[in-house]
């Protein structure tokens, strides 16, 4: 499969813009045509996973309705949309020497994602990979074996269709577990690695992976209040970037609270999270100044302990801590955050900038919800991770990011002197 | 050590570019400054290298002579030079929202240098980590564990005396090869790790290593010349890329000949390349076409087993093979090349433009000697090191390839809908 995945690689990679992006057409019409064998696949998968007694949570993800296949091919239009990242030339310029040397933008090479049970990722990674001209070789989840067999399937169909190689993407079929640990050891195969799955998943892959690893989706999100803080913006703020989408990695994790707006933040931003089902678990103050008011939902309002500061909640629930400087929260915050997402919330003007100049995560925030971190929303379209790895190329993993360069040397028969 | 280096490397980052620039400056005086310390530390190494009966090779790259400091000097000061690379927005623009969004430039983080003899190598990469930003963590060989002692506490004494934090540059003097291992674990500690040395310690980092690594310096260095090549200025690439510094990475390895231009050129190429010391390993037609010849010196003329392509020569000797068109030459290079630095000579505008497109190299040439791949010819300056691994950067490790970025969101109390 690598040997073949590399091959297939090179020749997607030549292949002209218009031909990437006519694959990427082929397959959205074949994900909207009728398609029993996708149908019937995707319901023998879910009648597996609930003999398996699957949560309704996974059995949800699991299944693929007409929605959400309209989704798939829509975002394969999407990627077909992007400007193509192949061949750009960047940094070209000729040496005193009369050298010209430029950098040509080329895929990384073959990728090895190994993800979860969503089968809409398949196509999601799929069509990425065609737009950039890398392979992919792909493990999914078990539970969703029968649904991705027949989408890889449909996905080198619209490939073979636009005279391009099959072998660009392909899905290990046999579920072994032991082969996730033989596949991490193959980086004579594998350019890089991206798992899109828990910390169990990224834990097993940090153990075994000898090839670069694009580690994402783990995030650890902080928002400080600043003593000059608009109040009410600021509660706008917290409430969007905590329920907006309370179970992806960009969805707040921590309030960090100047004391100076304790009493004029808390009280407001605890009724408004409560009031749609977040629980808060609140440091002493913060905790002291919400049992103080009564008519606030108490039973929201828990103690934090220690575990609750560095903890992705993905869900309906955050901690609250009061600080006395902006040094202390960017103490917190270099501590505990997995430098995916944080923010300030400010109107002093020194602060955002020396927030800006220190904190150091793949996103930092000046008064704007955490929830912007993603590919579509920088406009770099589709991603196939937010990284919070520090390689050269950090946040949304979009087109741009699935790509490296080499170097062009053009001469006039020069040798070195 | 970890610990330290994460702290100090943040407080170096922070620090204005006057200030990392002065530190080199301080460090470069401190080079030039009588320094018996290091005298007595360089001849302490020698004595027990000489004693172990290390080989004159070796002795001589150990050895710290009044020009080899000289150099050191020179080059933090040339470092000191290159515009900082730290800050430098990228991709700045505002979205249809408002959002402003921009790519900050920012150090790597916490790198891990684990290098083999040369001394001038601890200056270098103490350098280069000034300038950027980055702290790190070196691991020398310890036949010249003393003189790096000494290095390091000059590096770290321009530190403090700049407000710098010395502990921004590390040695581990504990030279248990045991403690590698344990450096190649520490994925909490060391964002990427660059091992400079031969085969036997890559292999040892592709074992061990949790992190991104970036591997370089080996480099199997072909070129190819083409049915219209012009044959003398043929003759002056081939023999400068392979005689202007044959230990060398991007020292030419394989020469590829077009059948057409076998007459023309071989025998002229070998007459050059053979008087200046070089052995020739070649195939069948390429040696009978030379023992044809015989005024030419005929020993200095060694039919090419399958070992010799392939092989990284690092000496006065190369592989010879005549191939029957384009095609076959860029296959060989697939099969081959560590996709170092590749060249075509050529006087065809269509195969020039074939070669760049399909031979995925870091350096693709064309009518160039392959010894140009050079952080300093390429006018980057100096490099940590040349990169073949296929991460988003490639080739030469210069000051901006140490580096990476976050992104700067800066709303106006924005919130996602």
């Amino acid at each position: 499969m690598g040997a073949r995945a590399r091959t297939a690689g090179r020749q997607l990679s030549l292949l002209p813009t218009a031909t990437r992006n006519a694959a990427l057409e082929g397959m959205a019409q074949a994900l909207e045509a009728p398609n029993a064998a996708l149908r019937a696949a995707n319901e023998a998968d879910l009648a597996d996973a609930r003999a398996a007694a699957l949560t309704p949570a996974l059995l949800d993800r699991l299944t693929l309705t007409p929605k959400r296949i309209a989704g798939m091919a829509a975002g394969c239009r999407e990627v077909a949309a992007i400007p193509d990242p192949l061949n750009e030339l960047m940094d070209a310029r000729t040496l005193p020497n009369g050298l010209r040397i430029a950098k040509r933008r080329v895929p990384l090479g073959v990728l090895g994602v190994i993800f979860e049970s969503r089968p809409n990722v398949t196509a999601e990674i799929g069509a990425l990979c065609v737009k950039t001209g890398n392979a992919v070789i792909m493990r999914g989840g078990k539970e969703s074996l029968r649904t991705n067999t027949v989408l890889v399937e449909l996905i080198r169909g619209a490939l073979v269709e636009c005279g391009a190689p099959a072998d660009a993407v392909q899905l290990i079929t046999d579920t072994d577990r032991a082969l996730v640990a033989e596949l991490l050891a193959m980086d004579d195969v594998l350019d890089l690695v991206i798992p899109r799955g828990g910390s169990g998943l990224q834990a097993m892959v940090r153990e075994h992976a000898r090839m670069p690893v694009i580690y994402g989706g783990i995030g650890v999100c902080h928002l400080f209040v600043d003593a000059t803080a608009d109040v009410a913006k600021s509660v706008e703020i917290v409430h969007n970037a905590k329920t907006q989408a309370p179970s992806v990695c960009n969805a707040l994790d921590t309030i960090l609270v100047h004391r100076a707006v304790l009493d004029a933040f808390v009280p407001l931003a605890a009724a408004r999270l409560a009031a749609d089902g977040v629980t808060l678990y609140c440091d002493p103050p913060s905790l002291a100044t919400l049992r103080a008011r009564p008519k606030l939902p108490q039973d929201r309002f828990q103690p934090a302990g220690p575990e609750h500061f560095g903890l992705e909640f993905l869900s309906l629930a955050l901690s609250v801590k009061v600080v006395d400087s902006l040094d202390e929260a960017i103490a917190h915050i270099a501590r505990y955050s997995t430098n995916h997402s944080d923010g300030i919330l400010t109107n002093d003007y020194a602060n955002a900038t020396t927030f800006c100049d220190r904190v150091d995560s793949a996103a930092v925030y000046v008064n704007a919800s955490t929830r912007f971190t993603d590919g579509g929303q920088f406009g770099l379209g589709a991603e196939v991770a937010i990284s919070t790895q520090r390689l050269h190329a950090r946040g949304p993993m979009a087109t741009q990011e699935l790509t490296t360069y080499k170097w062009i040397v053009q001469g006039d028969w020069h040798v070195r002197s």
